[in-house]
This record gives C-alpha cells, structure tokens and sequence, in this order.
C-alpha cells in the first residue's frame, strides 16, 4: 500500500551518496500508484483527495463495486435514495470543463476584469481545474427528490458519497469531494441532470499519478469530546 | 467476521436430524458478536444498523481510533469542522431515554390521546426505544458552526459520521445513525450541548447482541446510470 518514503530517504542518509542512485530508483518506483489496498485501516489512511489522473480506463466492474459499496451506506429509514451518474464520453467531460471555464471568465468580465488580463487569468483558472479533467470518468453523487424521505437525503447523500470513496480508493482509484469547482449548474447543464435530483457532489475517478501522503495515525485529539463540550 | 448461517443450516438438513443438535450449538455459536474486521470488503458488507447491545464497556482507546478515522474524511477546504461528544455516564444515558419517553408521552397527550391508554402507549413506546439504550457508549456528531466554512458543514458532518460508523464495525462495535429517535431537543437539552453546535446524528456504540446478516454482494443495479439519467 503506502510506500515508506521516509525509509527511504533515511536509507539514503545513512549510507551516504552511493546509495543515492537507488534510492532515487527506489522513490520512483514509490511515486508509482500504490496497488489496490484491502486493508481497512489501510484504506482509511491513504484516502487522500486527488487532483491530477492517469489515463488508464475505469472499467464497468469497477464502478460497480464502487456504487455497491456506497450503496450500502445508512439511509434514513432504509429510503436509499441514491443516484450515481457515471460519465466516461471524453467529449462530455470536455464539455464540462469548457463550461467551467466559460463561467469563470463571465464572472472575470462582470468583476470588471481588464480585458488586456483575460488570456492571463483563462490560463490559471485552466491551471488551477485542468487536472480534474484529466480523469478519465466522473461520477456525480445524486439524491432523488421523489425519494420517500426527500428532506433526510441530505443526510443519506454524503454518506454514500463518502463509501463511495473509499471504495474507490480500496479499487486503486484517486476521488475529490466536489462542489464549487465544478459548479452544480455544470453538471445539471452539460448533462442534462433532470430537476428531480440533488446534486451532493460530482468526483473525478482515476489512477492518481501520485497519491498524496497518507493521513497519520490516531489524530482524534481536538475531535474528541468525553461526557461534555 | 460475518458467520455463514446459511451454511449451518444447509449441512443440517443434509445430515438430518442427527446433526441438528450440533448444528444449533454451531448456531448459537454464530450469534456470538462477530471478531473486528479488518478486511475493507467485509467492513463495508458487514456494517449494519445494530439496535441492541451488550453491556461491554468502549475503552478510550477504542473510542480514538473511530474518532481519528472519521476525522480522514474529506471536509470542505479542509475545515474539519468536527466535533465527537462521547457519552458513557450510565446516568446521562438514562436521562436521555427518560427525555425521549417524555417527548413521546407529551405528543400522546396533545394528539388526544385517552388516559387509560396512556401506560400501554408508554410502553410500546419504551420497547421501541429501550434497545438503543442498552448500550454502553453512545457518540453525538456535530460540527461547529464557527468553522470557516459553516455553509458547507452539511457535508463534512454525515461524511465523518458514515466513517464513524465504518472504524466502530471494524473494531467489532455496532452503531445506528440516529436523528428522529432520539431528537436534536434531547441530546442539547441533557448534554448541554452550546447552540455553536449543528449536531449530525448520534449513535449508539457498543458489542451487539447480534449482528444483522451482512449485505448482499454487489447491489449496484438501479443506483447507477452511464452518461446520462
């Protein structure tokens, strides 16, 4: 799973220079994406958010286990109201990520942005979300309205959003929690997402090109309250 | 982890009746509390709503792994704006079941209810309740209406919490996201819980009874829908 960098780099300190070039053919081989991860605790600790993908395809069976293992979270009176809408057609994923950009620029000229800083401000907001889009799907998180229960879905639709992944991650793939960034107008645009469903948020799903450090360990600290606040 | 009930019942009627009192020992054998789990396949198919517990006390140390594994949970930039109220004074505990049996007597009068069936309605009542009770710990989730992004709280909570419930049922405890049964009013008004708090669920920790039968493989079917709805 996680790949001891420190080890490595302690390795490399402790003997010396001539142990570097392993060691550097070592951390590559690190930055590789780690395998599929089984391990409960393992998966907890190195579900990090991802933002720049591979392209290597999501196959169907994979999706599947994903939306399974999401589906099996608590809903409220068993209502699971859930929808996961899976979008692999590069075109439409383009298609999001032109209209990103469209709003962003909108927002640029309506701040009365000069329009000589427009190719400038076009290229860093390209640089700041264009590794989203790298992914090569996408997985918007839905509840239904006309689910039984449609004022508690608020509470069902990140929980399965939240399995989902994880799941992902056990799978070998890199996820983000999304809201701002693509905007629920987006989706409910350039994918024609009927009025009836909730958007809770949309991910991108991919092999990460890194997967960022894992969480430490036993953090509770600040979290934790016993017997009052 | 889960026990193979079906399997037992299988080679009892296989091997006839001679075999079935092994079988029953090899039964109730199963309706011993299922080990920890550490596969992340099986903590997501073996996490189900537990609705009464053992008396077992949930050692800190215990306590802090569910809590710093809900705290990896990803959280709107990154404000981790939660807070985990761990309570296991056997006295608060029964003072928040005796609120919620107020509650629920107080609707029985206002909704007309007649006096002479008033203790049969506060019973049925209790029964309905009381398995929550029975354990030993019990957890209120909330975040903190002064994080820095309070608006966005609606989704880190239920995400923390769904992982919550995931880490206790690897360290074989089960949990039930409540809202309704034990109400918002009960859990502020008994715990003094300072309204800077949105609180998201609370759950009930503790050995169960008997685990429910674990999830189906699998279920993706209806929840997913490619490129569009």
């Amino acid at each position: 799973m996680n790949i001891p960098r420190r080890s490595f780099l302690r390795s490399s300190l402790l003997l010396g220079s001539g142990a570097l070039l392993t060691t550097l053919t070592a951390r590559a081989a690190a930055a590789e994406p780690p395998a599929t991860e089984t391990d409960f605790w393992g998966v907890i600790r190195s579900r990090r958010s991802v933002r720049k993908f591979r392209p290597d395809p999501v196959p169907d069976a994979e999706i599947e286990k994903m939306v399974a293992a999401a589906a099996t979270a608590p809903s409220s009176g068993g209502q699971r109201p859930w929808k996961f809408l899976v979008v692999r057609d590069r075109a439409r994923i383009d298609a999001m990520r032109e209209a990103c950009v469209r709003r962003a620029l909108a927002r640029y000229d309506q701040g009365g942005g000069k329009p000589e800083g427009r190719a400038e401000a076009e290229t860093g907001f390209r640089n700041r979300i264009g590794g989203y889009f790298t992914a090569p799907a996408f997985i918007v998180v839905l509840t239904d309205n006309q689910s039984r229960y449609p004022s508690y879905a608020h509470w069902d639709g990140p929980l399965a959003a939240g399995y989902l992944l994880l799941a992902a991650r056990a799978l070998g793939y890199g996820t983000v929690f999304i809201t701002d960034s693509i905007p629920d107008e987006v989706t409910r645009e350039v994918l024609r997402i009927p009025d009836r469903y909730t958007r809770v948020c949309i991910t991108p799903v991919g092999v990460p090109v890194e997967w960022p450090a894992p969480h430490a360990d036993g953090q509770a600290g600040d979290f934790v309250a016993y017997e009052s606040l």
